[in-house]
């Protein structure tokens, strides 16, 4: 198993499809032993989301109710990075977002709003609102499209829904011919934002090629991780998909039955290697 | 004026934003006298236009209020057209149109469907309908997706309002990942593709070099016509912006005031040209 070969000091996972299938109420066969192994371990781990939907509250509370031992400083979601960037560059935000998580946004100056937040909007993705996100980046040259994530859909209740990647391509679509000179593309907090994966490794006081990140997004999670310098691990949960297997350019390092077959393996190598046993 | 030094044999016309305002009551200025100035001349005109939200019927009453003299015939729309192909290759269409024009699909069948056909759907673009035309795509490895025009957006009462295009650019995103093989890309109907100007071509019996289309949208009329092999004239009525005017890639072979100023211009240089006299 090549992957494992260089040693794993750090481990990053995504949430939703990981641990848990979206919309359903019980944890992913094995996941909660996986979380389990790792606790026990001696090995740092990060959780990473583009879960726009709850904020880290809600989430952590679903976790807690499923079964799943987290801490909210473990978890790295787009909706406080977002408010962080907004913050730091005083922009005033259109939210685009779902109505969960607009309260986190409650500090930002809303007025004359110069930049657009995209999250996973769900029901909120309306024809009005959408419009108003349009004149927001039409009406003013210098405003900016912020998009938390550019994952095209998800899994929820067992069916695949339409997620943020989509309609942020329709909003860079609206908006690309004003001014011709600049293509307005969207600004990416969340993953596969490489930005977004060091903010992770970062507090984890890791650098890439020591990490590996487990997914069931071959684009946001591999492929992301893979472009950021980490291994990145496809779990055949959540999203996956058989073709996920064959995609033309996005290989990931390792493909899993689930968490726990990846902690599994990144464990039983990481405590023989301390042994200095042979392979 | 170089556009003029070809002779002209025909003219297309495009019909919101040159005839007159979407959402406003009156008709731009000239564009009544224009129309009745080329009833007189001897030259043959049609109308092409990428309008959805309304049937054949409709605009033509629309028209006619507002002072228009027009026939049905003279009008090629979006939705005919699509109807036929529709029909023509035996699909199944799920509807993601403006309510005006579904009834227009009456004798398709829509059971199971295996194509997606997006018109200007406005408040119908709601998420729960988004999805339901992602699922058509993505559960069916051979279904299409067409879409009427290409639009990014129209003038209504004074403002700009989002059109298909990026909803489609949307849908193409979400779709895009199944098969991987393939690239989803939309069929379009409507301007600024090329088989939907020779629709009108062929009615008029001309060439695309003999002919000038005349619009407001700079890259489904002139950048459309352009590439159709046609001379394309650009408005500044409509959706006409400053920037139209500097635009990288797509110039207008002239660009005048309004319909008026245009046909005017063809008919001064198509008359003296019968009488054989020096330019």
């Amino acid at each position: 198993m090549a992957w494992l070969r260089k040693p794993i000091r750090g481990i990053l996972m995504d949430i939703t499809g990981v641990l848990y299938e979206s919309g359903e109420r019980k944890a992913i066969e094995g996941s909660i032993d996986a979380l389990r192994m790792l606790r026990t371990a001696d090995i740092p781990f990060r959780f990473i989301t583009n879960e726009t939907q709850k904020t880290k509250e809600q989430l952590d509370s679903v976790l807690h109710r499923l079964g799943f031992d987290i801490y909210e400083r473990e978890m790295f979601m787009c909706v406080p990075a977002a408010k962080k960037f907004i913050h730091d560059l005083n922009y005033r935000p259109f939210l685009l977002v779902h109505p969960n998580v607009e309260a986190e946004f409650a500090e930002c100056n809303q007025n004359e709003p110069n930049c657009v937040v995209v999250g996973d909007a769900a029901s909120n993705f309306s024809y009005e609102n959408m419009n108003r996100a349009f004149h927001v980046l039409v009406d003013n040259d210098d405003s900016v499209l912020i998009t938390l994530g550019k994952g095209k859909y998800y899994k929820e209740d067992g069916k695949m829904t339409m997620d943020v990647g989509p309609f942020t391509a329709a909003l860079e679509a609206s908006a690309l011919q004003r001014p011709y000179a600049t293509d307005r593309h969207a600004i990416v907090i969340g993953k596969p934002g490489e930005e977004f994966f060091r903010l992770a490794l970062e507090d984890m006081k890791l650098r890439p090629e020591d990490v590996v990140m487990i997914g069931d997004d071959l684009v946001c999670d591999v492929g992301g991780a893979q472009s950021a310098g980490m291994r990145g691990v496809l779990v055949r949960t959540g999203k996956f998909r058989p073709e996920d297997e064959n995609h033309p350019t996005i290989k990931p390092d390792a493909i899993v039955k689930n968490l726990l077959e990846a902690i599994e393996r990144v464990l039983s190598t990481e405590r023989p290697a301390k042994e200095v046993r042979p392979e």
